[in-house]
């Protein structure tokens, strides 16, 4: 048996999350499937993470045990030619026996993107998160700052979700803008369960003034759900990259 | 009793074509029930044509005759409200009673998309052409210009599709290209069905060499739609404006 990694990009829209379920469709199991009839075999893979139905990928990693039943080449082809084609194998690699795509993960990276117009746009409803209202850019860069560092984001974390440890490192959070399209970037060692959903729509409480950028640090150091209510729309969120080595953490880190 | 009309766009990926049928989402329905609810009355559409499962607009435009029981300028936004997000309003208008949107257009323009990579885009799917090999876009360009003009386009028209009429004015006909990513502009005063699709799976076997550019009118000459076999997938085209009045079509001629 080897060890088998892939980088995957996928649109998101069409699938009721990551997670296999039963009667819905996910990527997990339509990846399962078309890897087991390639393979001819039993496929079980690990996701570095789960994304909720409507977020995207571009750039998950998957990995699981086989059989290599063809030239490691040949894999990506042979296998992004049967999957459908919102699904898509960037890069197939040979891993240690011990990687697991989950476990091994030291730190990711999501983007998060929106745009404010009056008009709606009917092609990016599924890519983007509409906001009618203009927000104040500013404020909300102020408010991004405060959430670079090591802390307890038990604050940031969907309720009914449990994680024994909530402390985690944001190592660099930035902002895009380009006419009315915002595209928020944010890198840590780990995220929480809607963490980045949960600080985006905090940002955009500040960006209307709801609450005030210097409002954060207390937000976060509450500990309390309660104060960080709004959780940002799904189909907006892309897992940008996982990372396994300081190295490639680094790069992503100084490229941008 | 008032004509109203409407310019709308709408992401085709959702719908099974524009047309109401049974069981079926179409974009015709959808609206028909968007705007029943809203005026509190029964609301039937004509379209100034049909798409069909999977094509987009960007700019269709319909008709109906409504009782109004609201400002016409509030009309936009009370619609747009209750729409799903995939369907737009861009623009309402009061009409004159003998107002059709499908009777009184006197010209069209469509836009076909399409990429070439050898990599697959998962996020294009639903609204590019995605042809894994590059194409000759000079023998493209030579085999586009036999189609402006007026002709007979009977080889161009679906096979099954009877009209009456089968001659059409193919006025403007670009391509656009940026990077990998093509875009093909053909405005005429009409289109058989499936036209656009049929001469853009032309242009592509010209661009693949199975055919060459000096075939082109010879097929067109023939009227026989077995020698313009390849009909371009629906997700890439888009219905971009209906024209009314020779100054739009002009303008938009002009611009282009």
């Amino acid at each position: 048996m080897q060890t088998i990694s892939m980088r995957i990009q996928y649109d998101g829209s069409g699938y009721h999350g990551w997670q296999r379920q039963s009667r819905m469709k996910s990527v997990q199991e339509t990846l399962e499937k078309t890897l087991s009839k390639a393979f001819n075999q039993k496929i079980e893979i690990d996701g570095s993470g789960r994304t909720d139905a409507g977020v995207h990928a571009l750039g998950q990693c998957i990995s699981f045990k086989v059989n290599l039943t063809m030239p490691i080449e040949n894999v990506k082809s042979v296998v992004n030619r049967r999957l459908p084609n919102d699904i898509y194998i960037e890069s197939v690699k040979l891993e240690p026996d011990d990687f697991h795509a989950r476990y091994c993960s030291i730190g990711k990276t999501y983007i998060y993107k929106m745009y404010t117009d009056r008009e709606r746009n009917p092609f990016l409803d599924k890519y983007y998160y509409h906001y009618e209202h203009t927000l104040d850019l500013s404020a909300i860069r102020e408010a991004m700052d405060c959430f670079v560092g090591t802390y307890d984001f038990k604050a940031f974390m969907a309720s009914g979700s449990n994680a024994e440890n909530t402390v985690r490192t944001i190592y660099q959070f930035d902002l895009d803008t380009s006419n009315n399209k915002l595209a928020f970037t944010i890198t840590g060692d780990g995220f929480l369960y809607n963490m980045v959903r949960i600080i985006i729509g905090s940002l955009i409480h500040v960006g209307t003034g709801k609450i005030s950028a210097s409002d954060i640090p207390s937000i976060i150091m509450s500990g309390d759900r309660n104060r960080a209510k709004y959780t940002a729309p799904a189909q907006g969120l892309y897992l940008k990259s996982v990372y396994y080595t300081e190295d490639e953490l680094q790069n992503f880190i100084l490229k941008n």
